[in-house]
């Protein structure tokens, strides 16, 4: 029996099911979260689904999204024997709040850094997002994928991919949403709702950070800048400045690109790669984490004092592995 | 005999073929010619593909661009007797330099508003991309699609479909691009060259656009405007304010976005509808065209009475259809 049919069989046995989902929850956590509910439900079965934050304004188009409870505000959690946790590396990623929840625990995850902390660990590398595993998931439990389901799958699929834009799209990718669209996925509603919904706010704060684009190491190496003065003048937010280190990416000739966020206690710097460099290793070096091409951490840092600490960092990681491009 | 199996018949009996391509090309143009020109090759056939302008740099990835010659640059061009003109919907967006061209001319489009001017019309309003209809009219033809072709048509399909996120993305366009991976098209390497090799100018006109962004009509309408003085500072031409229209659309409760570039001699204004309003209506009525929910026009007029003068016709025009959403 594969592991599919292992967890078929307990979703099957349970009277219910608690999910959670990570911290800042993406499409591809809210997705997938939402369909596994949705087919729990569809078998007579309870769920519930818990996140530490509130679902992001952008995502509050999925079918089922406000049944999300927020376990901050909840300050408790309703445990099912059967806890599934999604689209979660690790444990620190999880808002079970007191240690490991009581049950079985199911571990559904397309991380390559999963540190399978499940009793079951259905981790799929291969998988551009968790919303494909799920995909399979309802096939092989034979379970019809109605329009709300496909709508959240993909949606889970589209985002994670940075709609189809990122090195994880694979045809299977492709063919996945295909199959949504013809079981009800809108692309154009999916697309609108997730990227054309922006505020006025935001729009002037990309302004802002864009005027502040510089660079380094010839061009291999670009950073904005985005300062609590900026976001208390457009009135805007720390989510609002999701994405915008994409930006600098976007040029020509950049390997490496950051995003300096002032915080309350110093700077969140973001770290982008487009396949020369680890960012993952740079960022783990200044007490963060991250996957090879996307990583992040905390400096208790004055924004300037950073800035000088990062960025000749990159330049000299960057200078080392001209050569090789990972995998 | 079906349309597709005429042309065929038609490629299949002359030596060689002309393809035209509209005034500033696009991915699905460009994707399309060089694949139709690889077809025609492979059966040891000739082909010259013709444009007025340049292949944009972004482009200068695809297999075989630099054969695509400037009209303008060649000041004649080499006809074939059979002449294919592709994605444009009149004789208007064709560089023929003096009128008809001679032998039969074929016209392979997916514009509803195409005009019908060859004497063979293959014009599919439901395909989303020219491109669709060259991977049909391959598969008909028996043909072999090579890695080469199908990064083109994978191009041609992502860029016009403005990567999966427009409303002409069908589960068609999804399957034929999963398609076009399997037969070797990579969906990173087509998306880094297209949305990832901006210039540093580029990015900084973006930041001093984003800061002009106004709003009218309670946030129903929202512009930007780019000055001559912003791309002299910048060092950047019109081609890079390709899409800045799309900032302004993204902001949520926008139906109208526009932009307003100063030219030689005035304005260019770009217009974006979410659907509510028929900017092709407006564009006209100021001497310009389009589509519904993108066109443009020239004003021979200052900045701020170009200003003055489109914004409150936009505001009328979506006062008027707050409550139907055309189709």
């Amino acid at each position: 029996m594969d592991l599919y049919e292992v967890i078929i069989q307990e979703l099957e046995r349970t009277p219910g099911a608690t999910i959670f989902i990570h911290k800042s929850p993406d499409g591809d956590a809210l997705g997938s979260a939402l369909t596994l509910a949705m087919a729990l439900e569809a078998r007579g079965k309870e769920a519930e689904i818990y996140c530490w934050d509130a679902v992001p304004y952008f995502y509050r188009f999925l079918p089922g999204w406000e049944k999300v409870k927020r376990v901050r505000q909840e300050n408790k959690v309703f445990f099912y024997p059967l806890v599934v946790g999604l689209d979660s590396s690790d444990l620190g990623r999880l808002p079970f709040l007191e240690g490991r929840p009581p049950g079985k625990v199911v571990n559904i995850d397309h991380h390559p850094t999963n540190t399978r902390w499940g009793d079951l660990n259905l981790v799929e590398p291969g998988a551009a997002a968790t919303g494909e595993i799920i995909f399979r998931l309802l096939e092989k439990w034979g379970l019809e994928i109605t329009p709300e389901m496909a709508t959240c799958l993909y949606t889970a699929i589209f985002t994670d991919t940075g709609g189809f834009r990122f090195s994880n799209t694979t045809e299977a990718s492709l063919l996945y949403c295909h199959r949504l669209v013809k079981l009800g996925a809108s692309p154009y509603e999916v697309a609108t709702h997730v990227y054309e919904s922006y505020s006025p706010g935001r729009m002037r704060l990309l302004g802002l950070a864009l005027n502040t684009l510089s660079m380094a190491a010839e061009g291999g190496v670009a950073w904005i800048v985005v300062t609590r003065e900026m976001m208390e003048a457009t009135g805007t937010g720390p989510e609002d400045t999701e994405e915008f280190v994409n930006f600098p990416k976007s040029i020509r000739g950049v390997e490496v690109a950051l995003l300096f966020r002032e915080t309350e206690s110093g700077v969140k710097v973001s770290f982008r790669s487009k396949g020369k460099v680890n960012v993952a290793l740079i960022a783990a070096s200044l007490g963060g984490g991250g996957h090879k091409a996307a990583a992040g951490c905390d400096m208790e840092l004055p924004l300037e004092d950073a800035i000088k600490r990062v960025v000749p960092l990159v330049e000299e990681t960057l200078a080392c592995c001209t050569s090789s491009t990972f995998s």
